[in-house]
């Protein structure tokens, strides 16, 4: 049998956990797991396009687990009562190769994708950051706001989205947590002041919801959106004044704001900040951006902690996924009891 | 909610259909998909490679519908009660990107494989077959077996295999169908008289259960266990005898029995034979091959066939798979009832 971890499991589990609490875990593992970067099977995400999204299969492996993560990408679904990005993601054994957890990863994915933030601003952002904007304030907000305050301590929000009702989502939710949000009027106000700059937008363009005159000196910038091609969110010259940080190189090239840079693009991978062998942020007035776009390995860890947390659990039950013959050379005799012959 | 078919489901859908009829029904969904194979998206399987093993994710699509598929190869794994293939799948919307169908694939797997070889054989054996060798008696040789009585009225069977147990356990699983069941001494003896021979195997080398003098002018050679690179069946020469047929000819230069062949060996995929673009069997004398690997469209056929088939039945379950909040950017919502702070 393959244990499941369904939504209502995943919700109570983190629920019941406590939703920061969760999240210092996984940045945790996260972070030991970046520091063990080359143990892991890297390959690109294969991504299956159409005209109004992206279906991807996003597979990794050590040296005893195989795990993969199943994940759309369609901005235009809010508009009809759907999500932009659902997920689901499956463990097995290397020895094996039999399916052991199976779990819902459309709120993982937002845990992990806010966790990797934080663990990326821990190494980049400076210590004294007590304010973080948000462009955009859409499913990952509450997720970026919670991780960012569990490892930096920031509780102060300023937040910028085209759709007023997602500003007020994020402030009824957060506000009775304990987060000062500011509601405001452009990007632009949203910036002032920030010690760090979360973009987390969905339109599927190359876009520039964060101009270069928004941005100053000793900034973090957390680029969540930009992470397709042919989706962008900062513009360009940003980049040419930034310490730029990327999870799997050879992927945010096709994926991260990078792709609007040649090739030979100075970038820094994560993890090598992590184990100390490159440098993260070197002085007050580095401007730091993490151009995130997610990569297998970061889904890896949080399947695997999910796992581990909640095995034997009431929080997973068991399904019926992989047939076991009583003679494995026997498949046949599964239906044997029951066939009927034409 | 996503629909489930589980093992038990897909046991008891298949034997309370009939497996001939449930095998006779994916040979005409694998033809019509087969038919319009340029609408399909293609691209090799992603495999993960160990020492003992290989994990695949086999992804395909249409305008519609998009599919993927989870199997395993570990050759090792009946020596320790485990089978060598085991499989799940899932179909999704191309337009949401939701998922919305979860299948146990071992069983289904087994009688797509069976289904495809039964097709090619419809095209490629020659009218008038009474007998089939089968090399290989493991979990997939009833049901090739069964798709060939299904098809081409075949129900007298040679049998060899290296494990005398397996070549019983087909007999007793067999010869209550109405199957003339021959236990040989012997590949060679397998084949005397055989009008199709079976190849279907496990070990992962280059083996040769098929000698070139083993094979006469006229028969059809279904070669299914030579699947993966350094995993053949047939002596080379073989294949300067026949003529070779393909699912997708980039996939099978890598994973097929023309892995022993230069990159220019003339093959010809199977849908340009059964659309009447390319010539099947052109005399009595042809020797013909379907070098099968297995492709993704064959199981984006069954898969469908599935689903279609057992829709609204109490074949299915229905899986809480994919986080449904309210308002579609409020994620967070789904942990807010519940929610502990720390």
């Amino acid at each position: 049998m393959v244990a499941f971890l369904d939504v209502t499991g995943m919700a109570r589990w983190v629920s019941e956990t406590g939703v920061e609490h969760v999240l210092a875990d996984l940045v945790a593992r996260l972070r030991a797991d970046f520091r063990r970067w080359p143990e892991f099977d890297k390959r690109p995400r294969v991504a299956s396009h159409s005209a109004v999204g992206v279906i991807e299969l996003m597979p990794t492996a050590d040296r005893s687990t195989y795990g993969f993560k199943y994940v759309n990408g369609h901005p235009d679904n809010p508009a009809r009562g759907l999500q932009t990005v659902t997920a689901f993601g499956v463990l097995a054994d290397v020895a094996s190769g039999y399916p052991r957890f199976l779990a819902e990863m459309t709120l993982l994915t937002a845990l992990r994708t806010a966790a990797t933030s934080a663990l990326a601003a821990t190494a980049l952002a400076r210590r004294d950051c007590t304010t973080m904007a948000m462009v955009g304030a859409g499913s990952q907000a509450e997720f970026q706001a919670l991780a960012f305050r569990a490892t930096l301590g920031i509780s102060t929000l300023r937040v910028w989205d085209t759709d007023p009702r997602a500003m007020a989502k994020l402030r009824a939710n957060l506000a009775p947590l304990g987060f000062d949000v500011a509601v405001c009027a452009s990007g632009a106000e949203a910036v002032e002041g920030a010690d760090v700059v979360t973009t987390c937008t969905a339109d599927k363009t190359n876009a520039a919801v964060l101009t270069d005159a928004m941005v100053r000196p000793g900034v973090h910038l957390n680029a969540i959106g930009g992470d397709c091609p042919g989706k962008t969110e900062l513009e360009a010259t940003i980049l040419d004044r930034a310490r730029v940080f990327v999870e799997h190189e050879p992927q945010t090239r096709i994926e991260g704001e990078i792709q609007q840079r040649p090739a030979d693009f100075p970038v820094t991978e994560l993890w090598t900040v992590l184990t100390g062998a490159a440098p993260g942020r070197t002085s007050e007035g580095d401007i730091t951006l993490f151009d995130s776009v997610g990569f297998a390995i970061a889904d890896f860890s949080a399947l695997c902690h999910a796992y581990e947390a909640t095995r034997g659990t009431g929080y997973v039950s068991e399904i019926d996924l992989v047939a076991e013959p009583a003679d494995p050379k026997d498949l046949f005799s599964l239906l044997a009891p029951a066939m009927v012959t034409v």
